[in-house]
């Protein structure tokens, strides 16, 4: 099987295993706060812009959502996010386990707007009695969304804008950050996104990475005791240095931009191959994700030979399916899907 | 520095990186259904000795006691374990805030009896009104505990029966399990704890491997839906195979065992040579945790040369100290050590 | 001013105060083991036709359906609840604040169908990975809804047979049930009720008490340990007589049911005498809450005498509002309210 | 039997009652906004000499402490309390189940000491690694304690102190504070004890009220959104006036205080005649709690007549058992308790 259903699929970037065999026999201290980890933050806050954020190591997506939200969140304060969002829809309610409700926005693109963002607040402030409801603390989106769809630099400063006026710290989940800052469209450098938020983080577990997601804590007022909160979180890895030399070997000469912009030129070659061949997609995606929209035999067929995801039923005899590609996706494998494809279709 | 402080100062063995790196191409599916984490599971089941036992893997020991203790106990419930055991002390609150009180038993060797067991399972049902305390739910321990001292087969075995009795599963946090099932004076095998628990996890990132921990799910009622408390805890990583193929590595020829077994060697080294000196240990440790009580002096001086941990002023001018060893500990280091130790003495 | 804008704005029956100061010097135990409680137990055990029922008094309705949520769920479950539900709306979080999610389905009339209820299960056990997502855990319902809506009998028979097929327990939120048994339309009485839910709770606050809700718990299943989750939740009154008295009270020869009965006139007197004068309403309301649209220069007018509550905008120039009668309406408010209403329309 | 087990066994006091029935009729708006809560918080603010303090209520103790700690604290923190503070005994988790450690201090007579604070702060604090521990976040002290002993006014000034020095909230438990304010040996008011914390509640249902407890904020810092952490641990009484009346009544001259003096001179004359038949106590209590040590056959005996809760056994003969006192006890019942332990001893 050739497999297309996500883009974790393979091990890691052979420098970075070539890393941790070089590094196998160094002594360090555990936690994180040995040299690597102290290298990675280096390149990191460069490659960012930002030489005050503090840079935390976590281990998967999940754990560092619930991490940062439950870290900045008061009890009756809930986050927002599209009705799509990864913490709205994927992670068996770990929000809500850390004791907060996930307030979401209907998003037709995975997408939410400063419009809608500033009517649920002005909604609960206007309220007669805001108390009897979950108070919006914080907005959290991811880039790109779930559905492969990016922010634009003018959208995202929108966003930003209304959150700061508001006072709602803004959280940008970017387990596939690379495939969004390399996308054809994209706007946008690490700087930017540094700039806009209070706090996002950097995924490497979906980007070249064995696993690993570099938090970076922008806004000050938001970094007191996050290690207390990593821990108890169950993200204080004890070999910290394992997160370290894998951000230090993507960072220390932008391996993660090149191989996030591989990612991205195999699922164009994809994207632009179906829609040559007349095949609808159900969202304009321009990252790593494709979602193309075919006919219930053609999927059946491909199944024998391809990994992908179903998404949805579009008609009676279409379905949508999701197609990824990363870091390590080869050239001959999409040439072949697309061959194979044009012969079903 | 030459680092005794804890046991993850190094990366993995050697095999275990070897066969990453044979791998790293493969394309599997994500969060542990591969074929890898499969062989895992079957090597683990077999040295258990317990076919029917359900194996997860998830990422560290904090996160592995949180998502089997939440697993277990309903919201009123406590999880009881020694004062010094690791849910209660150094986990920054892990437990509680998945809403559980752990409930302490006092302790001077880290180890709780059975008999301990019984009267607080007694005295909670014998009050008046048992419903204004936390109800026992369970039974945490460590082995070996995290004073290096194991229990033994009878020890455990009286534990179990009155666990049984009083219908309290058994958990056993096996964080550093090899060293504990290595040590000279262990009367017990991988199946004789499995027989005499209901869950319990074998600690990978102390003993091996790059992180991970084996959970070993031996009573059928603990079972259900224990992937759904993976995932809420963060502990579903998305490159699953990076676990199984640690474990499978380490359990298919019997390398956690082997591993183990030298830093026993090591610890026994070093504990001898000092006693040999007159040196006295704050606790019988049979482990690779070694608590030797040091003048202050010596260990100022040692400090520049070795890392290791404080862990309590013993009198005016002496303090005892934590010394690890692990699989990764070479000979020439002990034996520095035990010179230096001498030669300051 | 006149108080229409919710069914809690006058203290308690006389009866019920009549009693408290007969009883006031008596001496009895705390936290609702004394004999009136017991009292009040066998009252509403008889009036369910349910001997075998569990009955227990709480203060609030939100402390109530979070001690009865969180007793049942286990830590990856979700209340599936309609959009509209209290739980899901107006309690601030209270329920994630157990862990727990709430997982809405689409409503009009505040009511959830049993085919929402299967599709929902089939949706999550259909799903090649449920264990990413919230698992369904139980159903929470309530009668009357939040817009005065009523389940039929056969409604509600299909919506239980359906949760036994699934397994998911049924709870009905009876914040103000004597008003939904009340009911003009009603074709249920409280021993339906019973027999066709797990749990239920029957509201004292809004129907004649100081406040007080008694959880019915009719599934043996769900009884286990139910004192220590109220008291855990705060519910566990100390002087629990205080609740006893007033269930007593109402339940020995059906004052509950007279004086809703009483509500259900007031409000349907309100709602024909403004259905003849030509104002049409939000939501088919039979209860003791109405949603008439009106002129928004018209609810100005109106609010300079009585309190109703905003609803929402319905056009440019109208608004649906609340008006609530209870127990202690007084008729000769309710025509006046309608002559206002005609003379301002 | 006549009951001497705890202060709640009877109803409330009669001007309270009377009160109730007299505004019974009155329409007022919910939640503990309208006039008779307004009155009530005036009273209160005078009476502790803070009008800029704000004051809540709530309907229990449990309730109380929940609310407040798990509004103050943020996830990584814990409370600290004696090791026989009712937060850490009997509230059936209810803190740990807002996901926080409570931290026990040892104590012989249910106090903390300044220097026993000051050494946990530090011993925190100078750990290598701190945020693998729950850290400090905020003290609990209840006064009087349930042992019944007080802190003097110096006492609380150094443990005041110390909480700022370290950034520390002082929140002090008053379920029973009029009966410590009213001991003979008391040397605070209420504006004293308002001075020295940051947030404090009075105590009704213990203390003449059918329940209810005032909390009063005086920390600027603790005020915000105070509301929506009532209402989501389930305190936001929908007929809050419930709670104002009964504060009113007992704050608007005095009551409260004069109720208490009665408790105490109840205890004392309990006190004087059992000391005064070489009877001993187990504490030392100047307040409505009194823990005599009598032999088991003198306990079996006036447990016949008299209801008394079991402490603990202090040799293989004799028991320490609690009476308490209350602002409703009779004195002809404490004399003939005082006689029938004269002729049983």
């Amino acid at each position: 099987m050739i497999r297309f259903e996500c883009d974790y699929t393979e091990g890691a970037h052979e420098r970075i295993l070539k890393r941790l065999l070089e590094t196998n026999d160094e002594q360090t201290g555990g936690y994180g706060v040995d040299e690597h980890c102290e290298k990675a933050r280096a390149y990191i806050k460069k490659a960012c812009g930002s030489e005050n954020a503090d840079v935390h190591f976590l281990v998967g997506g999940t754990q560092t959502n619930t991490t940062v939200i439950s870290s900045i969140l008061r009890p009756h304060q809930g986050a927002v996010a599209a009705v799509s969002g990864h913490i709205a829809v994927h992670e068996t309610g770990a929000i809500e386990a850390t004791g907060h409700k996930v307030l979401t926005l209907p998003s037709d693109d995975g997408k939410i707007r400063a419009e809608q963002v500033k009517e649920l607040y002005d909604a609960h402030w206007n309220d007669a009695a805001p108390e009897h409801s979950v108070q919006p603390g914080m907005i959290y989106i991811s880039q790109p969304t779930e559905y492969g769809t990016i922010y634009t630099k003018s959208e995202l400063e929108a966003l930003s804008q209304v959150c700061r006026e508001c006072g709602l710290p803004l959280f940008i989940d970017g387990a596939r950050l690379g495939y969004g800052l390399a996308a054809d469209d994209s706007d946008m450098c690490l700087a930017d996104i540094a700039k806009l938020c209070d706090v996002f983080y950097i995924g490497g577990t979906k980007v070249g990475a064995l696993m690993g997601e570099a938090v970076v804590i922008i806004n000050d007022a938001l970094k007191k005791d996050f290690r207390y909160m990593i821990k108890q979180n169950g993200g204080l890895l004890a070999k910290g240095r394992m997160l370290g030399i894998q951000f230090e070997t993507l960072f220390e000469d932008g391996l993660y931009f090149d191989i996030s912009k591989h990612a991205i030129e195999m699922a164009m070659l994809l994207q632009t191959a179906l829609t040559n061949q007349g095949i609808r997609f159900l969202y304009h995606s321009t990252t790593n994700q494709q979602f193309p929209i075919l006919p219930d035999h053609t999927l059946e067929a491909l199944g024998k030979k391809y990994t992908f995801s179903f998404w949805e039923k579009t008609d009676a005899t279409h379905s949508a399916v999701r197609f990824c590609t990363s870091w390590a996706t080869k050239k001959e494998h999409v040439e072949m899907l697309i061959q194979d494809i044009k012969a079903l279709h």
